[in-house]
């Protein structure tokens, strides 16, 4: 937890950019897995820890613009719970770690809510079913029209505060990065010929764990890179096979690291591998380089979008007019996703709000197939934390509809492609802070050159 | 997954047991942590995997008892998810692969609930807000009455079923178990003073991860094992304590393994720790000897009170006649929870159907502190799964009660018992199956006496 100063600033910034009303914080539940008493464990809402710091489930805050004050509502413990869970602070004691003195049961809130004297009460939008639920018996919305009514206002407000981090929150965040990489490095210094995926993944999972956080977001190990949301371990990996692993820790504070490296199974490269992957890595610093304040972050998108073009045109796979061919989303063949995204108490930070008014400024984004997927597309400013993370994959759903309808055939050359459809994928990601002046890269470094990935997997030499 | 016969024939036999209607099985959801996207490992719900077998999120089932027709419903993926997940097989192969000849989409779900010719609905108790969500969306029924409203025919039918578990259940539950001997095995040969917690449970935990599975419930890692549901893991464990350590590993399958074992931080137990685990581990073999079919297993309970009980008169904490003591529950202040509990597809078998009717046959749970705590209260059948966990907890908040309030004065003395206050607590749990004729431990044997325990932690020497 960071100081109650801290916590009483944010809600005061918060304040200030608001009109009037009500601005309601639902914090999160313990959710069931197959029975309500055997759960996951607990994440709390990020815009409940951001304001109001408080890391127990049960709990819903209030801020009342007009007058002024803010409020903590949960039922404390019973006997019956200290005999099973031991002594808690009661809510009362946790409020006031965060400088707030006004606390009352959920009956309370109940109360409060059903007399707001005609006053507009501000939600943000509900991502968990049982916020839906929540939302019903506090507010009777029902479920079906929950998304619509969530305030604009109270969106924006949040959004715009918390894409710029405070100093104590980029510290947070390096932890978080940190551990980030001694996962990767656990990964790339154990996994060998014959283990399963699952076998990786469990390793690089221990050591989130053992950093008392836990993962910022489902672990992806996979031989099977170019499926970008791959959460299957099954695999027995073998020589000559890529390794992909994108992870990421969290730390008990709730901030999130995320990273990518890809990895050959054997001690090397193959020489395919080594050509694919020098492309990716060009584009991965192409991109870095390029970000400072009021850089747009969808030219440095297409930044990467064109030295991936480029590079894999000087192998024979893309052909044309550069420019063209980007304008025409060729490249999305290859990099059909975003080179990005923002990153803070959530891994997609601030995903719940919608991308439109964290990542967009409320511009809607475009449509076309690559861009749509890019989660981040406006002017950078200094405390924006962000990831690079282009890749290149070979989908071979993808390059048989796009060879069947033609798409983009000008530019491609499909017969190379093919040869190719069992390469899988390459990523590198790294997790960069726009400073006032330029960037730096958070944490300490990764095996990321040809030659440093084969050095982390020379002890299989 | 069993072969397509095995959920034939579980449907077939819970067919026969209904009288008419329609059966709704609500299959889970993806479940988003921090945003929707970002979501906790998938958990099937057990009733739905037992009948219907398919491990993916977003469906339904229905049993149509007048129809005699099985049907899954489900919305297939677009080839933009195909993208980014990869190929999957289509409902209908899922299906088919269990044996079920019907699939529909979400939507031919919907319209079959708006015609049920005034035919009952049979459901199961909803135990995620999303069950809550979708109860209402397609039945109408209000979230504060959907518990009420849940059918006791179909409970009934469901937990007598699954309470029986078959040859190949028990082979896969004996295989969950011999993974959750490795996680044990791990603590023990690694677990040194001067880690923490959290760096014990993440080995454990990479143990089941590296299994191709995962927990069963969340990993309890404690030097404070008198808080029986404690999850914090921030503590650094130090020579003279005792580590506690609760955790099973899950199959792919989802089977469940439950073991505790109690092991010193130092190489060995202090004289203090060695005599309360010989107590608590002699009402433990105590329990395990008596069970058998025909049993009751509320007598096996109070089995295992009385052992505890009458050790800890020998070493001067209880006094008195035994039988009162244990009849006015003064045991419980030393073992205030259950002997064990049902296991199978969940951990606490069934345990959102209601211990009433899974545990109890329907007959009302005693609300005397401690055994209000006993989630199995029947005579035992052979094919029955369960945990035998008999426990010594030394809570100081419940001491103080029962001091200040003389509950059961005349059976415990406080002074005595004052100065363990920071004993902490000792618990043993092993899997046990009822056969016809007795019992078999199941899975490979694990360090349980003082000197075997002893033996693990020996390399600390």
């Amino acid at each position: 937890m960071f100081s109650k100063q801290t916590y009483i600033e944010r809600r005061n910034t918060l304040r200030a950019s608001m009109k009037s009303g009500l601005l309601l914080f639902v914090g999160n539940d313990e959710s069931g897995m197959n029975y309500a008493d055997n759960t996951y464990r607990f994440r709390q809402d990020s815009t409940f820890l951001y304001y109001f710091g408080v890391n127990t489930p049960g709990l819903y805050a209030v801020m009342d613009i007009d007058g002024g004050r803010d409020y903590i509502f949960g039922d404390d413990l019973t006997i019956d719970h200290i005999v099973w869970m031991g002594v808690q602070p009661t809510i009362a004691d946790r409020a006031a770690m965060v400088g707030v003195e006004n606390t009352g049961t959920l009956a309370q809130l109940a109360h409060m809510l059903s007399k707001t004297s005609g006053r507009k009460v501000h939600y943000l939008p509900p991502y968990r079913p049982e916020h839906e639920v929540k939302l019903m018996r506090l507010l009777g919305v029902h479920p079906d029209n929950a998304q619509q009514q969530a305030s604009i206002e109270f969106i924006t407000a949040v959004a715009e505060q918390r894409n710029v981090k405070s100093a104590e929150e980029v510290a947070e965040i390096e932890r978080a990065v940190n551990t980030t990489v001694l996962m990767h490095q656990a990964a790339m210094r154990y996994a060998r010929p014959g283990m399963t995926e699952a076998q990786v993944a469990a390793k690089v999972h221990e050591v989130a764990l053992a950093a008392g956080g836990d993962l910022s977001f489902p672990i992806i190990a996979t031989i099977n890179g170019q499926t970008l949301h791959n959460h299957y371990h099954g695999n027995t990996i073998q020589e000559g096979q890529l390794f992909l692993l994108d992870a990421g820790a969290e730390t008990p504070m709730g901030y999130a690291g995320d990273m990518s490296s890809t990895f050959p199974v054997s001690a090397t490269f193959t020489n395919r591998q080594r050509e694919i992957y020098a492309v990716a890595l060009a584009a991965h610093q192409a991109a870095i380089a390029a970000l400072k304040p009021g850089v747009h972050f969808r030219d440095v998108h297409m930044l990467a979008a064109r030295t991936i073009f480029d590079g894999l045109k000087a192998l024979g796979f893309t052909r044309g007019n550069t420019d063209d061919a980007i304008a025409n989303g060729a490249h999305a063949l290859f990099f059909p996703c975003g080179l990005g995204h923002l990153m803070g108490l959530d891994v997609h930070d601030m995903e719940n709000l919608g991308e439109q008014w964290v990542g967009y400024c409320g511009v809607p984004k475009s449509k076309q197939f690559g861009l749509k997927s890019l989660r981040l597309g406006r002017e950078l400013k200094p405390g924006f934390v962000l990831t690079i993370e282009p890749g290149i994959y070979f989908i071979p759903e993808l390059i048989d509809m796009w060879q069947q309808q033609g798409i983009n055939k000008e530019y491609l050359n499909f017969d190379r492609i093919d040869s190719y459809r069992d390469f899988g994928g390459v990523r590198n990601e790294e997790d960069i802070l726009i400073t006032d002046t330029g960037h730096r890269i958070l944490g300490n470094p990764l095996a990321k050159t040809i030659d440093e990935v084969e050095q982390e997997r020379s002890f299989l030499l």
